[in-house]
């Protein structure tokens, strides 16, 4: 058992099997069983076309207890009828069976190829073998990283300890996440395991807030998908105090959930579709959110703009002029602009700066666009990456 | 002179030189001077940050009158403060004095890379180069189209020709646009002459109603550019009786104006960069006007929707999930949706289909996908492209 995987806080175990949906004969369905209920809360993608999972675990959530999570990836499940919504439910049935709770207290993610029925047979193997194999193990958990990832090209793992009421909680996550990355949460999927003790409505509170600052920040093309969650389940086994209150124990979780999610969401990011490297976007300035808000998204979905990311090419009449086309207010002369800490960009001009040196700041991994609009004191960002020819490879030879 | 280029409707001449503002020593400097003053209107980028030769442009058609247009390419005059708008006088003062006209009666266009000041001694001695050669031949006409280019593979020129009062009535277009293209007019550099008579106020008029409906619709990366505008002078030489109301001459000059303007529009998304296919997205059955754009706008700015037209990957999945994160209302078991003519997902399911034969279908230029929202009876449309590894290319490799 390792401290930094979802199996590190008190009450979990998971495991992982090649069920063979995906073609590929990877590791493809896993397991997330709690010992005992737990209290639990969930994001969802604002599609509104959605698989029937995200409709299931809504509803299964509206109590806010859940002891079991099942994941699939290769096959999304989506667009799928009543077929699909029937196949969940013999899921959460055998799954239920197998390790002895009730269907209703399983949740169902599935993430893939959309229009495609679940080939049952195989799944049906695969929750058996699953079931037959949980553990605390780190290797468990490692393999159920893997087991939930579409075209990642890495595992994306974070955790976070801190003491309450003289306990040690533990908070880990898990997540997947590539293309089909837009800021309208959830455009992914993520599980969170923790140890600590907290009522159903402070965990829901908590992941939304935690949520709205991290994955609902993070774009790789702008395409929100169907079926992408993000689920939280909290044990109670650490000890600490229940938290039931807007206390500074709850800060103190909500501070710790939300670096844990921020870890996974730069992380996505990071490894977007073909990227080769993650851009923080920060608009500050702006006369209201709104603003701040549209800035930068016109920044961060400009392809224009990312192809210049990619090219290390310090652009700045790119994104001088995707802000002038988003819609916020703000006087043209007022405008700053900073590329990777250099100020390329003041009171309306380009300003003189070392090209060359801007660029090999621009080749490496994580900086930042900053822009100052000079119209008040609002603000936004987002984690974003570079467009590459590979993004277009991955997505135009990927067939349905 | 021919009948198929800008000076084919009487009362016009062209020339373009290669003044050196393009590295590459390609023409890049073209002017369009009338005989006479001549009835005149512009549309123009609704981008916040232009460049002065748009605000010049904007208040000089104030009058509704111009006699010649100025244009260079390689450089686009914006983000370069006073002396950007000082550069414009003197060109307007410059070519007034050489064809001997007014310089309040120039209109100026710049197009190229934003930040960088003109290279006025070459820009002088093109000015006076072009004046002196001006004339109404084709091969000057075709090399203007030529002069006004950037990353364009091809020029872009359109025709109309009508009887009104039993006069011939000459309508001629060229243009310019490949990157930075989205649809909020005007994204490109757009010429029109004619010999039609009609009033500043309807010839305003009809342009605003042409271009909504064509330069407004084409988007290749979403991205609205700081300088550009349509622009049309009008010669009164047809005689035929001057179109002062919304009367049937009106009604016919516009429709021949809208059918000039979608000729163009179509070209400038067939030659979007890095482009092998033109598509138009169409959809029908929204709710309202607003709903109608909103999905056609989602479908349009998805990267990865335009890589699958790439790939030519019936990929509906990619389309119904952009549809659903739009915001317009519709109920999902209602959509339809058809690729290349074919029925690929209706009542909220996808359809048995041939996807070899689809897919040969996507292989070809100009073909549509037509979303049907089941939600009302508003439409929308947009002319698109393909998104390739030429594009990333072409934008990665482009400094600054």
């Amino acid at each position: 058992m390792s401290n930094e995987t979802i199996t590190g806080p008190m009450g979990f175990r998971t495991a992982a099997v090649a069920a063979g949906i995906k073609a590929s004969g990877k590791l493809d369905l896993g397991l997330i069983v709690a010992d005992a209920p737990c209290v639990a809360a969930g994001v969802f993608t604002r599609n509104k076309v959605v698989g029937p999972s995200v409709v299931i675990d809504r509803e299964r959530l509206r109590g806010g207890r859940a002891q079991a999570v099942f994941v699939n990836a290769g096959n999304a499940n989506t667009c799928t009828g009543e077929r699909g919504v029937k196949d969940i439910e013999t899921i959460s049935q055998l799954l239920g069976r197998q390790v002895g709770i009730a269907p209703e207290k399983v949740l169902v993610c599935s993430t893939g190829i959309i229009g495609h029925y679940l080939p049952m047979p195989k799944v049906k193997a695969g929750v058996k073998a699953a079931a037959g194999a949980l553990s605390g193990s780190a290797k468990a958990a490692g393999q159920f990283a893997r087991a939930i990832l579409t075209t990642d090209t890495r595992t994306k793992t974070a955790w976070r300890v801190l003491r309450l009421d003289g306990r040690e909680v533990r908070l880990a996550g898990v997540c997947k996440g590539s293309g089909m990355i837009a800021p309208n949460m959830a455009t992914m999927l993520a599980f969170i395991t923790t140890d600590a003790a907290i009522s159903p409505a402070m965990l829901r509170k908590a992941l939304r807030e935690a949520a709205d600052r991290t994955f609902n920040k993070v774009s790789v093309d702008n395409h929100t998908s169907t079926s992408d969650s993000v689920l939280v389940l909290a044990s109670g086994r650490a000890g600490n105090g229940c938290i039931r209150r807007q206390d500074g124990s709850y800060e103190r979780f909500v501070e710790a959930l939300w670096g844990l999610c921020d870890d996974l969401a730069r992380q996505i990011a990071a490894d977007g579709e073909g990227a080769t490297r993650m851009v923080t976007i920060c608009v500050t300035g702006a006369a209201t959110a709104r603003d701040a808000r549209a800035a930068v998204r016109a920044i961060t979905d400009s392809p224009l703009v990312r192809c210049a990311f990619n090219g290390a090419d310090p652009n700045w009449g790119r994104i001088i002029s995707a802000v002038g086309y988003c819609g916020a207010h703000f006087e043209p002369d007022a405008l700053q602009c900073r590329i990777a800490g250099h100020c390329v960009y003041r009171d309306g001009r380009p300003r003189p700066f070392k090209a060359a040196a801007v660029s090999k700041k621009m080749q490496q991994d994580d900086w930042a666009i900053e822009v100052d609009l000079g119209a008040g004191s609002c603000h936004d960002f987002c984690y974003t990456c570079d467009l590459s020819g590979q993004y277009v490879h991955i997505n135009a030879d990927y067939h349905t």
